[in-house]
C-alpha cells in the first residue's frame, strides 16, 4: 500500500486540475435547459473511468439521463464493491450570491469552491483517484469494483430504481459504498448509518382567470396567495410539529442509546447557529439541533411564488400562487403513503374558492443500517489509516434514495463514507470541499478497498 | 352644440390613431427601466395639449416623473374645471397572457386593447378631444379649464401633492373632473361618489444568510416561507376580517340608504363570478359583494417571493421570503395611522427567528362626496345626453389617492365621471375600452363643458 499512498501523495496537483475540468461541466439535472452538459458530463465521466483503467464502461441509457457504468473483475473470490455515485448538480440561484463562479473551480483557504465539488462530483472523483493509484501501481484491484454514477440524484433518480431493478445480475456484489455525505465536523471524520427519506410536491392554486385589480375587486374574492399562506399555516403547529393526520404514525423513535450517543458528539450548537447566520434556532419541541435534523420528519416550504414580486408597488390581486412543499422522513415512513396522506389532507383543506392543483415531484425512503457490520467496521478501520483518528458514527438529515434500493432490489448493505463539510452549502451559493480532506479521502479510499478485502463474505 | 358633436362623430377614425400612437408609448411608471419612456410619455402629452389649442401648456419638473399642464382661460366670468388625469400606466407582467401586444392598440369586438386604454390614457385622451371638437369649432370653451397630467398616479402620486400644495393659486378652480374610473356595468354610465384609499406594504424575513440544503438543515432553523405564510394567515380570520389591531376603528359603516341603493343595482353576482373565472365568491361576513368591494376595508397579499420557483424540484430552506401586503381603507381610516398600526403589529408577530424588514411603499386616503353637489348633477345631466340614459351613482373599489388632495389642500369637490367597463381589466392583461363608451364619453365630456356653464360659483 505504500507505494498506492506515495502516487497519490505526488499526484495532488493533477488531481486538482482534473477535478476542476469535471466541475466545470454544468450539469444541472433540475434544469431542461442545462441537458446537453448532463449528457456531456455522462460522457465525460465515462472517459475518465477508462482513463484510469476500469472495463466495460458505458453509458446505460434511461427515460432520464444515462447511468454511466464501469468494472474491474479481476479479483476472484475476494469481495466486490458497488459504488454509487452521481454526476448531476443542484441549480445555482441565487447566482449574485456566489464569491466565484458556481462551474469554475477556485481554491480559496485550502477548500474548493464550485457547484458539486462535495455533491457529489468530488467525491465520486476521490474513488477514481484512489482506484488509478491501485491500477497504476499495482496493475490490479484486491477487490472487485463496479461503479455506477448516475445523473439524476438531485431530481430525485426516478430512472435509477428501474435500472438496477432490470440489471440484478450485472449489480451483484457484496457491498454498496457510497460517497455523498458531509463528515460531522472539521477533523472529525465519521461513517453514517442513517439518512432521512424525501416526499416533494408542488401545490397550485388559481382564484381567477386573470390577476385583478385589487382596488376594483378586492373584497370580492378569495387571495390565493392569501389562502396558500393560510393552508401552509396550517402544516405544523407552534410546536414545529407537522400536522398532516397519521404523518408520525409510523416514526422510529430515537432509541436512548442513539439519544445518549449524539449529545457526546463535539456540536457546537452556538456556532452552528452563527455559521449559518440563524437569529435563532427553531424545531421541534422536545428534540435537540441533531436529534431533529437526524432522527425526526420535517416540513419545508422550498419555494413560494404569486403576483407581483418585482421592484415597487402593483396593486393586483394575484390569479395564482404557487408553493413548493417537502418532507424528509425517517424510518419506516414510506414516501408513498405519506404523500397520500398529505395530497387527501390538501385536498381537503383547500377552500372552495380555489381551484387546486397537487402534484406529486418525488419521493425516497428513508434507510439505517447498523454500526457492526462487517463493512462498516472495514470503513473505520480505513478511517483511520487515511485520517489518522477513528470516525464517528452518524446519522445524516438528507436523503440517497437508492440506498433504501439497493437494500431492497439487491440485499446489499450500504457503507456511507463521506468527507464533504458540515458547511459545504451543497445544496446553496459557494459550495465547496476541503482540500486536505479530499486528499485525505483519496488516500482512505485507497485503504478501504484494502480492509474490505479481508472481509469474508 | 350641435357642431361639436358632429365634429366629434366625423373624427372617429382619427381619434382611435391617435390614441393608438399615446398607448404605444410603454410609460410604466412602477418599473425604473421605463423611466425613459414615461417622460417621452410626457412630451407627447404636452404636444397634444399644444395641438389641440390648449394655451401655457408646460412639464412642471417634480422628484419624480413631471406633471404636464395645459389651460384656456377665455371665459371669465364661467366656473373653471381643474381636470386630473395621468399618463403613467402599470406594469404588463405577466406578459404572455396578453392576446395581443400590451403597447400595441389593438381593436377586437369593439374594444381596443392595450396597457392605459382604460386606465387613464383612453379617459385622459377622451377629454382632449372633447376640448379640441369645441375650439376647432367654436373658438372658444364654454368654460375656463386647468388640466393637469400626471406620471405617478400608479406608485402613489407621491409628488403630485406636493405639486399641488406649491401650486395653489395656479389651480384654483371651482370643480375637479377625473375620468378614472368604470361605468357600473355595460350600458349603465355611473357617477362615483365614493373610493377606497389604499396603504402598500413589502415584509421581507431573512432566516439565514444562504439557502441551505432542506435535507442537512431541515429540522434545526425555522423557514422564512413557512414564518411568512404564518404572519399573513394571522392577518384575516375566517370571516374574511382584518386583525391588525384598531384597523376598524375609523370605518365609516355604510349608511342603509347606501345599501338600499346599492340593492337596486343591475348587479348579476352570478355573472360577475363567472366573468372573473372565480369558482366561488368570498368576502367579508356580513355584506354584499358591492359593500364589500366599495364600502368596506380589505387587505390583500399582492406578490408572494421564496426560495426555488422555477420547474422541478430543489431541495432548499430559502433564506429569504418576500410579500407585498396592502389594504383598501374606506373614510375615514387614515393611511398613515393604518401604516403605523400595522407596522407595530408586524414586527410583534415576527418570531425572532427572523430578520424583519418592514416597509412602506406608499398611501392614499379614501374620499367620499355628495350627490346632490350642483357639479355632480351637472356631469350627470351631460351623461344622459351623451350616453341616452341617466347615470347611476355608485362607489369605487380603487383609489385616486390626489381626490383627497385636491379637497384638502384646494377645498374643491371632484366629479368622477368614467366611462371604463367593470372587465376593463384595468391592472391585469388585455386591459381595454369599448370604443362606443370611449367615443359617446367624448360627447358627454363636451355636452358636461356646456352644463357646467350653467353652475353658479
Amino acid at each position: 500500500m505504500d507505494n498506492v499512498v506515495d502516487f497519490i501523495n505526488m499526484n495532488r496537483d493533477r488531481y486538482l486540475e482534473e477535478l476542476k475540468a469535471l466541475l466545470a461541466i454544468p450539469s444541472v439535472s433540475a434544469l431542461p435547459v442545462h441537458a446537453p452538459d448532463v449528457r456531456r458530463c455522462a460522457e465525460w465521466v465515462a472517459d475518465e473511468m477508462r482513463r484510469i483503467g476500469l472495463q466495460n464502461v458505458q453509458l446505460h441509457e434511461t427515460a432520464g439521463n444515462p447511468v454511466v457504468y464501469g468494472d474491474w473483475l479481476g479479483a476472484p473470490g475476494a469481495p466486490t464493491m458497488l459504488f454509487y455515485g452521481h454526476y448531476d448538480v443542484q441549480p445555482v440561484d441565487p447566482l449574485d450570491l456566489w464569491e466565484s463562479p458556481p462551474f469554475e473551480g477556485t481554491v480559496r483557504d485550502g477548500e474548493l469552491y464550485a457547484r458539486g465539488s462535495a455533491d457529489d462530483k468530488g467525491q465520486v472523483f476521490m474513488h477514481f483517484k484512489a482506484l488509478e493509484a491501485w491500477l497504476r501501481q499495482n496493475g490490479r484491484l484486491p477487490i472487485n469494483v463496479k461503479l455506477i454514477i448516475e445523473g439524476e440524484e438531485e431530481v430525485g433518480s426516478d430512472n435509477l430504481d428501474e435500472f438496477v431493478r432490470t440489471h440484478k445480475r450485472e449489480l451483484a456484489a457484496d457491498v454498496v459504498v457510497i460517497s455523498d455525505s458531509p463528515m460531522f465536523d472539521r477533523g472529525v471524520p465519521s461513517i453514517c448509518y442513517g439518512l432521512r427519506g424525501l416526499a416533494y410536491f408542488q401545490i397550485d392554486l388559481r382564484g381567477t382567470k386573470s390577476d385583478l385589480h385589487s382596488g376594483s375587486f378586492g373584497g370580492a374574492v378569495a387571495n390565493p396567495a392569501f389562502v396558500l399562506a393560510q393552508m401552509i399555516a396550517q402544516m405544523k403547529d407552534r410546536g414545529g410539529r407537522i400536522k398532516v393526520p397519521g404523518f408520525y404514525d409510523d416514526v422510529r423513535a430515537l432509541t436512548d442509546a442513539e439519544r445518549e450517543e449524539f449529545k457526546k458528539l463535539p456540536f457546537n450548537e452556538t456556532r452552528f447557529r452563527k455559521d449559518l447566520g440563524a437569529p435563532k434556532l427553531m424545531g421541534e419541541t422536545g428534540y435537540s439541533t441533531l436529534e431533529r435534523v437526524w432522527g425526526r420528519p420535517t416540513l419545508e416550504v422550498n419555494g413560494l411564488l404569486s403576483g407581483f414580486t418585482g421592484d415597487g408597488a402593483k396593486t393586483v390581486i394575484p390569479a395564482v400562487a404557487m408553493a413548493k412543499i417537502s418532507m424528509r422522513l425517517v424510518p419506516d415512513q414510506d414516501p408513498a403513503k405519506i404523500a397520500d396522506q398529505f395530497e387527501k389532507w390538501v385536498w381537503k383543506i383547500a377552500p372552495k374558492t380555489m381551484e387546486l392543483k397537487f402534484t406529486r415531484m418525488h419521493g425516497g425512503k428513508p434507510w439505517m443500517t447498523s454500526f457492526d457490520n462487517a463493512f462498516v467496521q472495514a470503513a473505520g478501520r480505513a478511517i483511520e489509516r487515511g485520517f489518522g483518528k477513528s470516525p464517528v458514527f452518524t446519522r445524516e438529515g438528507g436523503s440517497i434514495p437508492v440506498v433504501s434500493t439497493f437494500q431492497e432490489e439487491l440485499g446489499l448493505p450500504s457503507v456511507l463514507f463521506g468527507v464533504g463539510l458540515p458547511d459545504e452549502n451543497a445544496h446553496a451559493p459557494n459550495e465547496r470541499i476541503d482540500l486536505g480532506n479530499f486528499y485525505n479521502g483519496i488516500i482512505a479510499s485507497a485503504y478501504f478497498y484494502e480492509e474490505l478485502a479481508g472481509v469474508t463474505v
